[in-house]
C-alpha cells in the first residue's frame, strides 16, 4: 500500500544559522528535522541524533541551508517607484512620486498587476515574511493579503491610516478607516497562527489627526493587533511632530500617548535620531526597530545607531523600505547595515561595528521574533529556510562561513534553489 | 560578388550618454555610426543626419545603448578574497588575507585560473577598461596582460613595486623590478594605441623604499608611462607616511618628490582625507582620483569628498577596489558613490549631493579620459558600449531616463546583451 502522506521531513545540507548574535552555528553535512506542523523538531550534525522514524530524508548535497529572510519595513505600493527619482529630496519625492503612485491603488486591476510582481519579487530574494505598508484602500489591501495567502508566504499587512497633510485622494475619514480595518480583521484575523494578518498602520504622526491616532490605538487594543509606523527619520520631521504634538516629550512619546508604542507589539521604521528619553521608552516598551540602511543613505536621512541599539538590548530587524530603499534583497540589506555601522563607528569612535553574525542574526532570528518563533533552526522554530547553491561563487574551496559571507556580499536570487515558509516549499508566485 | 568586409556600422537603439556632467543626452530610437577604426563618426536622432553609405545597420530595438564602464582601481590578485573577511580591520586583513593571497601569484597555474575568472567577471559587468594592480610577479602580470589582449578589453596593468613593510615573499629588489618592468614594456608598449599597456605601480609609500620610489618615477619618465597608487585612505596611514617621509608637506607631496604625482598621467585611489595643499597639488598636476565608495565603507576609512573634488575641477573616476570593495559592478559603484556623497552632504551641510548624471559621467566620460577618448558617443570617441535589455525592469512604461536609473539601481549582468570595446563586440572570455 502506498503511503500517501509523509509527515516528517529531514533535510541534509551544510546548515548555518545564528542562535546567538555573536556567532554562527555551523553544521557541515548536518540535518534538520521538520514536523508535520512545519516546525523544527531537531537539528544535529548526525542523523543518529534525530528521530528519523517515518521521515523522508531530502539531501541537498553541497548546498547551504539557512533561515529565510524577514523584511520588517516595506511599502508595497511604492514598488513601481523602486530605483527612480533618487535625485530628489524627501518632500518633492513624496509629492511627485509617492503620493500620486499610492492613489492608483484605488484601481484594483492596477493593484493586482503591481502587487503580484511585488510578492513574486519578495519570493525571488528569499523573503518569506514581511511587514508591509499598503495604502488607505481596503479593497486592494485585501487583495494584497490574499496574494500572500495564495503564495503561502507570511505577512503583516497594514491598511494605511492618513487624514491630514496629504492629497485629498489619500485622505480617509476615521469611521471609514475603522470599517475598512474591521472588514480586513474579520477576514484575516480568525486564528492566531494565520500566516497573513492585519497590522495597525498609521502612516506617521504628521499624516494622522489626533482622532485617527487615538482610534488606531483603540483598534490595536481591541483586536490585540500589532502596530507599525515611522519614527525619527529626519530632523525636520522630528521638529514637525513636536509642533503637531506640543505636549509630547519625544516623537516616540507622541505615539505612546495614543497607545501606539508597545502597548501591543510595535515596529518603528528608521529611528535614525532616536536617543535619550525616546530610546529609554522604546526599551521599556519593547518597541522593535526596523533598520533601513539603504533608505538611510538614499533619502540622506543619516545613519541609524544600530550598534548602540544592540548594546542597549533593543530588538532590531532589517527593512528594505522600498522605495526609499532601492533593493528588496535582505542579504544586501545586511551588507548595507554593516556599512552604516562601520561609518557610525568610524565617525563616532565607537567600540565596534556590526559583525557578520550580528547582521545575519538581526535579519533572521531577531526580526523573525515579530512573526512568532521564526528565524532560527532551534527546535520549536517554524521552518522558514533557503537552500543556496553557491557553486558559481565557491570556486576555490572556501570555508562554509566564507561561502555564506560571499553569498551575502556577492550573491543574488540566482543562487536560491529552494524556499520554505513554515515547513512548506514555496513556489514562484504567478504574475499577470 | 560577396562583400567581405563591411567597414562601417550604424547602431540603432535608445542612446543615453553624458557629454557634460550635469545632464544626459537622450536619443530615443537614435543612431550611432562607428568607423572601421572603432571610433564614433556620428550620433544622431535620425538616420538621415548620418552618412550611411556602405554602412551595416544593426537595430537593437527597444534596448538601451550606453557607454561601457571603466574601473579605475582594482586589485586582480585579490579576486579570491572578494566578499570575505569583511569583519577584519585593515591591518590584520592585509596580513592574513591580502599578502598571503598575493604570494600565490608566483604560481602560474594558480594565476591563470584566477586571472581568467577575474577578466571574465569584468566582462560580465560591462567593464571594458580597467586600471589594474597585479602583484610583484612579472610572469603572472604578463599573463594577465595577455588575457586582456586575448579578450579584446582595455587595461592598464601594474606590476606592483614593493620592498619594505611586507612579507619576504612580496619584496623585490629594485633592479629586479626594473628588469621586470622593462620586459613588460618591451612586449606591451610597442604602439601608443595598444589596448593593454603597463602602468607604473608602487603599491604605496609605506611599501617602497626611497630608492624604489625614485626608480618608479624614473621609469615613468623614461618610458612616458602612467602611474597609479594609493593616497590618503586613512588617518593612520597618513601619519605613517609623514613619519617615513618627514620632509614631505603632504602624502601627495611625498609622491611628487619622486616624480609620481602627475609628471605623467597619474591615478590615486581613495583620497578620503585629501584636502588643503594636497588637493591644490592634485589640481595643479592633474592627478586623477579613483573613488572607491564600497571600499570607503567596507574598510571603514571614511567617505571621500567627491562633490568637492568635482567642484574643484578634479578628474574623478570610480574604482571597485576588489577586495576592499566587494563588488565588481561599476553600475553599483555609481549607486554607492551617490550614497557616499549624500552622507557627506548630510553631515557637512554641503550645497548638493552627486546627481545621477554626475555619477554616470564620472564612471564613463570622466574616467574614460585616462584611456584616451573613451566614455562618450561624441564623434572621435572610441566605441566602448553596452546594449541593455531591461525588459524585465521596464514593466510599466518608464521614461528612458527612469529606465536607465532603474538599470543602475536594480540591474545586474543579466540585462547586458552586448558589449563593445573600441568598436569590436567582445565575447565572453573563457575560464579554466
Amino acid at each position: 500500500m502506498k503511503k500517501l502522506l509523509i509527515m516528517k521531513k529531514i533535510y541534509k545540507a551544510h546548515i548555518l544559522f545564528t542562535k546567538e548574535q555573536s556567532r554562527f552555528e555551523v553544521l557541515e553535512n548536518g540535518y534538520v528535522a521538520v514536523g508535520a506542523d512545519g516546525c523544527v523538531t531537531g537539528v544535529a550534525a548526525d542523523l543518529a541524533s534525530l528521530d528519523s522514524t517515518d521521515a523522508e530524508i531530502i539531501d541537498f548535497g553541497d548546498r547551504l541551508l539557512i533561515p529565510a529572510m524577514n523584511d520588517l519595513h516595506v511599502h508595497a505600493p511604492q514598488y513601481r517607484n523602486q530605483g527612480i527619482a533618487m535625485d530628489l529630496e524627501l518632500l518633492p519625492w513624496l509629492q511627485n512620486y509617492t503620493f500620486p503612485e499610492e492613489m492608483k491603488y484605488a484601481d484594483m486591476a492596477y493593484a493586482e498587476r503591481m502587487y503580484r510582481r511585488f510578492v513574486r519579487d519578495l519570493w525571488r530574494f528569499g523573503t518569506m515574511r514581511a511587514c508591509v505598508f499598503a495604502t488607505i484602500h481596503t479593497d486592494s489591501t485585501r487583495l494584497l493579503m490574499r496574494l500572500f495567502q495564495e503564495a503561502g508566504m507570511g505577512a503583516l499587512v497594514g491598511k494605511v491610516g492618513m487624514n491630514r497633510n496629504c492629497p485629498e485622494g489619500l485622505s480617509e475619514r476615521v469611521d471609514d478607516m475603522v470599517a475598512g480595518y474591521e472588514s480586513l480583521i474579520s477576514e484575516f484575523n480568525g486564528e492566531p497562527m494565520s500566516l497573513v494578518r492585519p497590522i495597525i498602520t498609521p502612516r506617521f504622526i504628521p499624516s494622522c489627526s489626533s482622532e485617527m491616532l487615538q482610534t488606531c490605538g483603540q483598534l490595536a487594543d481591541k483586536y490585540q493587533l500589532p502596530v507599525q509606523s515611522h519614527l525619527s527619520e529626519n530632523k525636520d520631521e522630528i521638529a514637525w511632530v513636536q509642533e503637531l504634538e506640543p505636549e509630547s516629550t519625544s516623537y516616540g512619546d507622541a505615539y505612546d500617548r495614543y497607545g501606539l508604542f508597545g502597548q501591543t507589539p510595535t515596529i518603528m521604521a528608521h529611528c535614525v535620531w532616536t536617543d535619550g528619553d525616546e530610546l529609554a521608552l522604546m526599551k521599556r516598551r519593547g518597541v522593535v526597530v526596523a533598520h533601513c540602511p539603504t533608505s538611510n543613505f538614499n533619502v540622506a536621512s543619516g545613519m541609524a545607531p544600530i550598534r548602540r541599539f544592540l548594546d542597549e538590548g533593543l530588538q532590531v530587524g532589517l527593512g528594505s523600505d522600498i522605495s526609499g530603499g532601492h533593493d528588496l534583497n535582505i542579504f544586501r540589506m545586511m551588507v548595507y547595515a554593516i556599512q552604516v555601522s562601520k561609518m557610525h563607528y568610524q565617525q563616532n569612535h565607537e567600540r565596534a561595528f556590526l559583525s557578520l553574525s550580528e547582521a545575519f542574526w538581526i535579519a533572521t532570528k531577531s526580526a523573525g521574533r515579530f512573526f512568532g518563533r521564526v528565524g532560527s533552526f532551534e527546535p520549536g522554530y517554524e521552518f522558514d529556510a533557503l537552500v543556496i547553491d553557491d557553486g558559481d561563487l565557491n570556486h576555490d574551496h572556501y570555508s562554509l562561513l566564507h561561502r555564506l559571507e560571499r553569498y551575502i556580499y556577492l550573491g543574488d536570487d540566482r543562487q536560491i534553489l529552494h524556499r520554505f515558509c513554515r515547513g512548506k516549499e514555496i513556489h514562484k508566485p504567478e504574475i499577470l
